[in-house]
């Protein structure tokens, strides 16, 4: 016995057994008006019934276009990039635009798989979060011509396009609160500097102590793997070490969490011992039932400007602007459920 | 002048620049063993420095097979399904699959759209967590052909391929916890009776209540919208109507949350006043400073299930096996940090 799974339904198929011409068929199912209404309805309704796939990849051939965007991030299982993922694609979709999505694991080697990967398939576009240890892989993805927008990391040149939150000014205000509030021993957690962001909140919170006369005790600022998780480990060893702190900013909410975490299991009250402020303000989408001050990047706006200049170089190749967009960054106090 | 980034590098361009033939270029990027590794490590080169793009689209469409894996998802931002998408990503790649993955938002008009996405790029198959309104959507696929799996929900009828948790046993399990310590007026927080998940939790609870002899009163059976969000809502109305209650089993971790800061807002303290106990334990990924007790569904066991599962169907297309899998669940007693 033949599996009718395996058996692909035709035009032809469809035409047997509506009746009508391969060409009116095939015509009806790309919803062209030249045909009456009731035999575009019988024909797509007898396809649908007939489990017929409208293959798109040899129109894709044909046009040059897949509309498809790869969106290539470090890790999808973080709020911050699932959220972004998630606006980007419903802004995608009312383009008609559908999204393949790539983890890097903020790994080059699986970086430069996902942008192969991408280009394999023709993607018509690609939004990516680089992983940033070197240049190699978006200096290729430049070579290949293929339009792509870097998000919420950039490089110390302005020929790619960008679209990122200002980092600096989020760092200043997370630090600028705490300073507010009288804190002088402010431990910043800080990713890799290898890492755009990580280097400009970092600048922010020195402009901060410098504004406030407060000198910086190096001490006071640790480093963080960016995907490890070790914060636990960073807080536990602040501690051990004697390092006196009032007050943390950490590089993202996550981190905030893991923070507060830790210096509850060391007997320490947050807020009530020490203030902590976060970065990307997740909660914004979720009701924890505990209180994080953050700085919210927007999300939204920045998935949704990266969607609008990808498109913007999709459809037109040949234009020279280049896009260095700085989305406003914005302090979200809150104290207490 | 003319922008380069418009133009495609050709095989005929690296064989120019490197003077071997056409035939030799294009078995070293296919990586051929018939070609003396000089040569070959010489042209991959070449080809990556002038940003040649290997077109696997065309390949594709000779062998039939696009090496792609759509997932269809309700929600991205939601952390259960960003893990599990991540995990199915993981193990994909493994086998040499990309996955473009796909929100649903929980409607059944969007869901028909993202299968009709699917099936337009020729994805080898789909990994599908349906919104369930109807079963319509998964009959079409079915009638397609494409192999694809259910993941977390299931239909009344056994001829779809499925990968799910022992919801029944995960209800069960909450509710057993909670009336263990003498809880006897448990409001459950179900989702709607469309998706097998919320059914079977739901009949998890009836279970263990029946097992403790505790007759059930319907007011404490609520119910809260998938995506919407409104557990807030549902508390706040269930305490003004002054139905008692001295412990909540919620649909999922997420409403869990909502449910304690609900809770502490209206001046009841958790875990003093109040016991919570959530489902999906994504603080296993996540260092949350509070405690949740929750039901483990295997996130990871069951996402690369579900590959596994999906790459036999894709692999023997003529099989008449059809998967049934259930996962086991398990409580995960997180009482305080």
């Amino acid at each position: 016995m033949v599996d009718s799974r395996v058996v692909r339904v035709t035009l032809k198929d469809i035409s047997l057994k509506t009746g009508y011409t391969i060409n009116t068929v095939s015509r009806a199912l790309k919803n062209k008006d030249d045909i009456s209404t009731q035999a575009r309805e019988l024909i797509q309704k007898t396809a649908k019934e007939m489990g017929y796939i409208n293959n798109s990849l040899a129109s894709s051939l044909r046009s040059g276009s897949t509309k498809t965007i790869a969106i290539i991030v470090g890790d999808i299982s973080n709020p911050h990039f699932a959220i972004m993922v998630k606006e980007i694609e419903k802004s995608s979709r009312k383009h008609g635009y559908v999204c393949l999505v790539i983890n890097t694991e903020e790994n080059s080697e699986l970086e430069e798989q996902a942008i192969n990967s991408a280009l394999g398939k023709q993607v018509d576009g690609i939004i990516i979060c680089p992983v940033q240890k070197s240049v190699d892989n978006i200096e290729y993805l430049k070579r290949t011509g293929i339009p792509f927008v870097l998000l919420g990391r950039r490089f110390d040149r302005t020929d790619f396009d960008y679209v990122i939150c200002d980092d600096t000014h989020g760092g200043y205000l997370a630090t600028k609160h705490l300073l507010d509030k009288d804190h002088k021993r402010i431990l910043i957690l800080k990713a890799p500097d290898y890492i755009s962001s990580a280097r400009e909140r970092l600048a922010g919170y020195l402009k901060a102590m410098n504004e406030y006369h407060i000198e910086v005790d190096n001490e006071l600022i640790q480093e963080v793997g960016v995907v490890s998780g070790d914060s636990r480990q960073v807080i536990k060893k602040v501690i051990e070490e004697g390092i006196q702190f009032t007050a943390v900013v950490a590089f993202n909410d996550m981190m905030a969490w893991e923070v507060i975490y830790a210096l509850n299991r060391s007997g320490y009250k947050v807020p009530g011992t020490i203030a902590v402020v976060g970065f990307d303000n997740i909660q914004s989408r979720f009701f924890f039932p505990f209180a994080l001050t953050t700085i919210a990047n927007s999300k939204s706006k920045m998935s949704k400007r990266a969607v609008d200049v990808l498109l913007k170089k999709i459809n037109d190749p040949i234009t020279h602007t280049t896009f260095n967009e700085v989305i406003q960054t914005q302090l979200i106090v809150r104290e207490s459920t």
